[in-house]
């Protein structure tokens, strides 16, 4: 069976999974019966447990889902004592559905898997050994990848039922009222882990700081929290950051960021008003530094930017030139510091970022969304998932989700290296076509054709020369020749869902 | 039938409605499957309805359970122009279950049950007409009343189900983003309609004050909102706060005020970090004014102030003595202002503070809680629903929640005109005497006997004469004599829940 963004999918995980194909972006008017969490009665005078191990064995059952955040991302602390507790007391069958995972916690995934403790995950993405572990059939069961606003879905449908939640917190007192914005290991917005902290069975908070009772502001409450486990640090502070705060000064960028920037100014949606998410990373850096002084000179201000926030964002609320900031992850202790500060910084979970099933999330509202790709193909299908060697090495974070913006600026360099970004087609379809605006490369821009409104606006813009995506592969195919075709298995080792619970692309094991 | 507080209830009720008797405060540690609501799916571009009659026709259909809350008090605009609309629209056969019925509603009410719009109540109290109108058997249906935690208990179960709220609030952006706290008609803490937010089907709020997107903070999210309607206005500003925002020069009052705080400072719980909730009305005003003297003169802090909030609560918090305000509503402008302001001061809702099915309430941590009561009687039973008359004139609000506390004061006059305020045994019985401690009035206290550790702390208390319950009785019989016995008639018409949805006792109707 083919979906329709003809790819291929497999017709027997398919029916045992009872999947259905990705048909199209348009989410339309359903109506949804959410699900609900068991409460355990108490009067919540006994949550402080000490030991890690202890709350292990209250909680865990073979073959429960468990759940973590990745707010800490490279700091993270918790995943590997809570993975240890739980490999050492012999729990088997695990699903693991984070929020998504990093690095860091690669080592442990591959050891509890050969355990046999976890035999399902799913997650916003993987990367390194754990990628690499995945892509050649370390998992008999299919990864399912899920975007942010996705998981919230699946997690409000039910499609993910979380057991037991572990939340790693900068500070909570007794009964678990808890934030990401005070203590050593801040990390600001608790964004994805509101959702674990709403519809788990059974929560449980471990921190460094357990602070006076009650605890405010509370993002997460008690009301939601069965444990609170003290531990001697739940994250390092110095590695949560997502490590890019300057700006990029690689000329290639610059020229990208800055065409980023005409495109926007010379849109429909640049005017009083607008809204925008600009993502992390050096680049997304810069485009914020180029909008800020576009903004200035144009005299134009922002209802709201929205996503992970970076600081050059918050410095944009303190200056006056965005009225809101939209915060479902910071990026950066500046970002996090500020939300302390500013009410005017609200903290959204997942559901309210991103799922399309609800009354209205923040993505329909968005107008400009810059979102990065490792490859684009010339139908505009965006791959963040695979690498050009076929193994996985990404995540699909919120990019599906801020694609459904009026505006959505795939940013990314024509070739990377010896190899090209925009191609024939991508490896694994994560973002469909039909989502996707402009493509701004170092060499210029292709417009969908969908948007004929867009080929007006942008045609002739001083220093944007605009191409044809055929013309833009064409050139990157003619800089660095065609690759030979991958080589996959028949084995498939993880099925991506577009954010509607549709089946959107596979990814096979690759041939050793 | 009889229950635990030797109440004889209805047996045909009790089986049709499937309730079981109350038989201990005790709430034990079930597990509770929450329940959740159904969602239907829209970008959120068309929420904006002008007017009141299009979203009643849009919304509720014969047969459902709509609901309001109670925060404007006096001044609500809302619960009329909703209602009108309704019974204009011939709609039959409506559970109406607002967080509580405020005397501006009653002569809508009353017309509504006449049109056979309105065919079931549950609701915290009713007053004056209305209370009159269902004492007289005005309604087929037996009204239920529940306590402000035993509706987010109910509600959280499934018990009261939903399909469209109205919600007033001061201001909402076009998605339906609200807070209580800046507007024309400000009231501060959403604690009671936040569970018809979270719980409803359908979610309409109506506003005066249609603000840009996105409105923060949001205590009401747009995720929450299906439809939001731009009125002329919902409140009186004037009529919101509760009256009596000066203390009390009532003689009795302030005696009865000053005892209460003798009782307080001499109980074992006056100690660093100990917590209370005073409530509302001039008295509870006194008791906080010599509380806080209390406090300075013994170097005492507070960790948290709780329930209904008043200016001089949040001056304590201005001033230090209380570190944290928990609020689930507030009073007067001073306190709504007040949460605007201060960190310190955080919104909750009604689950939050008082559902007894939960992870830990507020209330499970609260060191101290002053209640009034119109009738107390020697079994420490108290009643805060039925006059002397056995007409419904009241309301629980959190009686039975803040009850809970580890030393629950009933402060109230011992006779009021020609009534006795301590009884024999009190008409309706609304909080069972097991979760009742000290009773104070102008004369002296009485100290629930199941409580020697608090007989013995304030048996030597200067100027706090104690006596037992029924010397209490006895005085105030002395003075005002015995009175006739009400005589009613054998129809039913209430049932009074206790906060953990067993039936605590019911109300006849009064014989002409």
């Amino acid at each position: 069976m083919k979906n329709s963004v003809n790819r291929e999918l497999p017709a027997d995980l398919m029916e045992k999974l009872n999947y259905q194909g990705f048909e199209s972006t348009e989410i339309g008017h359903p109506e949804i019966q959410r699900v609900a969490p068991k409460v355990h009665v108490s009067t919540g005078d006994d949550k402080v447990v000490d030991s890690v191990a202890d709350v292990v064995k209250a909680t865990v059952k073979d073959g429960m889902t468990i759940s973590f955040h990745h707010h800490f991302r490279n700091g993270d602390f918790v995943f590997n004592q809570v993975m240890r507790a739980i490999i050492d007391a012999g729990i088997k069958n695990l699903t693991l559905a984070p929020s998504s995972l990093t690095g860091v916690m690669n080592d442990m995934v591959i050891e509890a898997i050969k355990a046999g403790t976890i035999t399902n995950i799913t997650s916003s993405g993987m990367r390194g050994s754990l990628g690499d572990f995945v892509s050649h059939g370390g998992l008999a069961n299919p990864v399912i990848f899920r975007s942010h606003g996705n998981r919230a879905r699946a997690i409000e449908h039910g499609d993910i039922k979380i057991d037991v939640a572990f939340l790693g917190v900068p500070n909570a007192d007794r009964l678990g009222n808890a934030n990401g914005m005070a203590g050593k290991a801040v990390f600001g917005s608790l964004g994805y882990a509101l959702m674990d902290a709403q519809y788990a069975n059974q929560v449980v908070l471990l921190t460094d700081n357990l602070v006076a009772y009650p605890n405010t502001p509370a993002s997460i409450k008690q009301t939601q929290v069965d444990y609170v486990v003290k531990v001697d640090q739940v994250g390092d502070p110095d590695k949560i950051g997502s490590g890019a705060t300057r700006f990029t000064k690689d000329p290639k960028e610059l020229k990208i960021a800055q065409t980023v920037n005409d495109v926007i100014v010379n849109s429909p949606y640049f005017k009083n008003g607008f809204s925008f998410q600009t993502g992390s990373g050096g680049a997304a850096l810069a485009v914020t530094r180029y909008l800020r002084q576009a903004m200035l000179d144009n005299q134009i201000k922002a209802s709201f930017a929205l996503g992970g926030i970076t600081k050059p964002t918050t410095d944009l609320l303190e200056e006056g030139l965005v009225d809101k900031v939209m915060d479902v992850q910071d990026f950066d202790k500046g970002a996090a510091a500020s939300m302390h500060a500013n009410p005017n910084q609200q903290e959204i979970d997942a559901s309210w970022y991103a799922d399309p099933d609800n009354k209205g999330a923040m993505v329909d509202q968005l107008d400009v969304a810059i979102l990065s790709a490792l490859e684009i193909d010339t139908h505009f299908n965006v791959n963040v998932m695979s690498g050009s060697d076929g193994v996985i090495r990404g995540a699909i974070g919120g990019h599906q989700d801020a694609a459904t913006a009026k505006l959505t600026i795939i940013s990314a360099p024509l070739v990377r290296g010896r190899l090209a970004t925009i191609v024939p087609e991508v490896t694994t379809v994560v973002t469909p076509g039909d989502s996707i605006d402009v493509v701004v490369t170092e060499y210029g821009i292709a417009i969908n054709p969908r948007r004929q409104d867009l080929v007006k606006a942008l045609s002739n813009v001083p220093g944007v020369p605009v191409y044809t995506i055929e013309e833009l592969q064409q050139l990157a195919e003619k800089k660095v020749g065609q690759p030979q075709p991958l080589e996959f298995t028949d084995r498939t080792v993880a099925l991506i869902e577009y954010r509607d619970g549709t089946i959107i692309d596979s990814i096979k094991a690759v041939k050793d």
